[in-house]
């Protein structure tokens, strides 16, 4: 059911300083700063050889990632994007089985343009988990 | 400098639950459970078609991942691992850029064999980062 790893996404408190650490000191390639205010986030993505590492900065007053900041104002792992080929199928099975999908159980449109979902922490071992079908 | 994403750690309290999560609820292949007495923790890799998912449970009392379980009791993302060349190269480039590498600086042997470091979350964004050189 679960494809590929699209992502690991980090929150961070200051997206030039969390660039300038993967390009910089890590030597790896960064994309451009992205604004999505869907979402509530700034992205940046580090392109590795096999996946991606996004960078997230808060946007806006009432970003998604703000409470997240606060308890953890270094920034930190948030949370880990797995590819599906049918996102609708695999919502409905996870919900059959008694898993938490967050927000209204819809799709929301993610940072690739692509029907995207979250999971809730709790049933997937303290990790939020977000689902992309591509 | 930095290659592939050899795997992303989730540690957990449960290591039976966490692989039924992944292998039964998710649908993913799970490898079978890993003691590594010298890292203190037991290890089940989850397969994903680009990289893996390493689920930790504490082994012994002095457990590296038991403060992060009191803290986090349901789990919880414990680090990214990428994958090096040259691990001393690398080690020696991040420690004159000021970075800081965790306990006495030498490469340990990690789950698959090869030299592995780990870095100062509070250098790296508040993640842990775990270097292997492959």
């Amino acid at each position: 059911m679960l494809g590929k790893v699209n992502h690991i996404a980090i929150a961070v408190p200051d997206l030039a300083t969390a660039t300038a650490t993967y390009r910089d000191t890590l030597g790896a390639t960064v994309s451009a700063p992205q604004a999505l205010p869907e979402h509530g986030v700034t992205v940046v993505f580090v392109e590795l050889p096999n996946t991606k590492v996004e960078l997230l900065e808060p946007l806006g007053a009432a970003s998604p990632i703000a409470a997240f900041l606060e308890k953890s104002p270094a920034g930190g792992m948030h949370h880990i994007c797995y590819e599906v080929d049918d996102i609708l199928a695999v919502r409905d099975r996870l919900v059959a089985s008694g898993a938490r999908v967050l927000g209204d159980g819809n799709p929301k449109t993610g940072a690739h343009g692509k029907p995207v979902l979250f999971l809730h922490p709790k049933d997937f071992l303290g990790t939020l988990v977000e689902l992309e079908e591509v």
